[in-house]
């Protein structure tokens, strides 16, 4: 990718004073913690570290050095959103080396930057802290993401693309057809829904698979969206949709299914989400959890978290055991779907570069650079492994109304 | 199944004092804390306990009653194996109703015997302790499980029945298949596999996939039987059978596989066997463990960890996440096999009785009851969820080597 959205203040260093010894020496120093970055970076008189291999960061002012020094995780993407930090070079390809050298040096903690360089805690995820997180997200406006989400279903979820080619609309089609395989749904069957963004999988559900539907989500610009939808495509029967918190889920369903809303509950929430499900699942149900997570526990990217998508934290497994274990719930599948989130990042990275004169038009330059760099981000997370995609199928305990094997899902 | 092997001292009640007040109690106070068990318990003197469904124990004497009140989970074994209890009807059917009910007492608390009934350490899984725990299983006689097991590969752990009505050496190979498009061996790669029993696996891999395998045991009993068989088919060179602990692996592999030894690790391991593979496994390697489980952690059954399987303990998927999540390696798939297991333990109860004549001679009656009873309960763990069976693939974080889908598994 070479299209790249500019900076509010233009590719020009800013004019001021030469770096002194000290920030030469910070800049060594910082670099020296990212072993074997593969790229340099330049200060704004032109001093230089790393490795000249034609990719090249510029921090354009003392301060912009200063800050990306003190906490790179949570001030490099304002810096970069702002035009003060910029890179020469592939963004996806410069991330996906930054990780891979952040990995390599956290293991080490050879350099003593690591030790002020930690993570911090998430915002809260009560029910009242949520329903802001949440609209500070996905309230953004509808139009926003018809952009650059796929045209027919408005998935803001991994698709899944068993073939090589596909396009983003037949990939989010496939993974809506791979999840409801999964969940081996029979017409006139009670899907209780957690998290149905702007309603795609529920309808899907409803009209090729004639279930009953109840679908919860806090996000109301999202809510009237996928009301609107089902009355339109004549599914207001079959679907409802309720603007509440899962925690609130109630009434008895036969499959319990929740795409991407995992990553915003948080891991001290996760029996509370289990004990909800408990609630709610009939013996014989399926239950589906389609989530980002991690390979061990870690917290979000500071910067991702506060500007991006507050209160996000994706689960390792182990972490996930606490929605499962409590309540006796049987794992009977989990799938790792990572690369299939990079090559539906790299869909949406394409069209939302498309449509970056629209975006900056709409919001402004900054914010079309932040999301450039969090799709960006997200899309080098997927491919060098610091993220996964993990679609975990249960049910209850004692419930042997189960397929010999997994066969049915590749008919 | 209504092939039993009669218990030593024969079908009649012992001669002995009628039943006191307070043995009726216990009865009836033992029965309440087993809700809607769905049988009758009888004692030595008539009186009996319980719903009246056409089965039934019988108690044979005080000293029995009192036992298996005071501690069920570690004396029913004995107390059966000695014939000092026995079961008219089917013993399957018997521990299904058992563990359903033992499932719903633990959960409800409503009894005090449940503040009594509490599972114990279990003994210790020191590379000494270890040596000796599996010494007192797999050392009982190769010639004993060749009465059992499968005649081609004497595979000691959950045979895979895609299809209805498959033979028991049949499921065995397609379980071994199955790992192995799991695994995507090719020729030459270096395959390590930790527990390899008598080795049956090992051989497939070799003579299967032209892969080079190094397989771990501490049975010496197994580890000569596996050497032999090597040399007698022709594979010596492609296959070495060390005896030695798994956490004493060394060397570089392209595959590293368990199947079947995790459940003797025991959990204070994990994160040390999870330090192996991760010196073990080359960057682009991949992983799969193969293990009974639990949908929560749980500790063995008493009887079972002190007359058959001493150390024994099957984790759940929380508790796998120790091997897996400090050392950063990412769980690609997990699939959940358990009624495979059921019908695995089916087959090899029916083998085992038609050889029962034969077991009571080598060893005695109270051994014959004692696997009887043994392979029994295990497959009522299975068929009522009590137990799962986990197969784990998994590879380094950054390994991008990954197939598209699962499709090949079942092409």
């Amino acid at each position: 990718m070479t299209t790249r959205i500019q900076g509010a203040i233009g590719s020009q260093p800013r004019a001021g004073r030469p770096a002194s010894v000290f920030d030469r020496w910070l800049l060594h120093s910082m670099m020296a913690a990212l072993p074997r970055a593969g790229y340099e970076v330049q200060l704004w008189d032109g001093s230089t570290a790393g490795d000249n291999t034609g990719m090249r960061v510029l921090i354009r002012d003392r301060g912009a050095l200063w800050q990306v020094v003190r906490d790179p995780s949570l001030h490099f993407g304002d810096l970069y959103s702002e035009g003060r930090i910029d890179v020469e070079g592939d963004l996806v390809t410069f991330l996906e080396r930054t990780y891979a050298a952040l990995q390599a040096g956290r293991s080490s903690r050879a350099s003593p930057w690591w030790r002020l360089w930690t993570d911090r805690a998430p915002s809260s995820r009560s029910i009242a802290a949520a329903r802001d997180n949440i609209h500070r997200h996905y309230d953004l406006g509808n139009d926003f993401y018809a952009l650059w989400l796929d045209r027919e279903a408005m998935q803001y979820t991994c698709a899944y693309f068993p073939e090589p080619g596909m396009t983003l609309e037949a990939a989010q089609r496939a993974k809506m057809d791979h999840v409801c395989r999964k969940l081996r749904l029979r017409p006139g069957q009670r899907v209780f829904e957690a998290g149905c963004g702007w309603g795609g999988f529920a309808l899907h559900m409803a009209r090729e698979h004639g279930v009953q539907v109840r679908a919860w989500n806090i996000s109301r610009e999202q809510i009237r969206f996928a009301t609107e939808r089902a009355r339109k495509e004549g599914l207001g029967e079959r679907v409802t949709f309720v603007e509440d918190d899962y925690r609130n889920l109630s009434g008895e369903c036969d499959v319990f299914v929740s795409v991407g809303m995992l990553e915003h509950v948080g891991p001290e929430n996760y029996r509370a989400l289990g004990a909800v499900i408990d609630r709610c699942l009939a013996p014989q149900g399926l239950g589906l959890i389609h989530t980002i997570g991690r390979n061990r526990p870690e917290a979000m990217n500071g910067w991702i978290e506060r500007r991006i998508f507050p209160g996000a934290q994706p689960p390792s497994l182990g972490e996930m055991a606490a929605i499962f274990e409590p309540a006796g719930f049987s794992v009977l599948d989990v799938e790792n779907l990572r690369l299939h989130y990079a090559e539906t990042l790299r869909h949406w990275m394409a069209r939302y570069l498309a449509a970056a004169d629209e975006v900056r038009a709409r919001h402004d330059a900054v914010f079309a650079r932040a999301w450039e760099l969090y799709l960006a981000g997200s899309q080098a997370a997927f491919t060098t492994g610091c993220m996964q995609l993990f679609q975990v199928v249960f049910a209850r305990g004692g419930n042997n109304d189960l397929p010999r094997t997994r066969r049915h899902l590749y008919a």
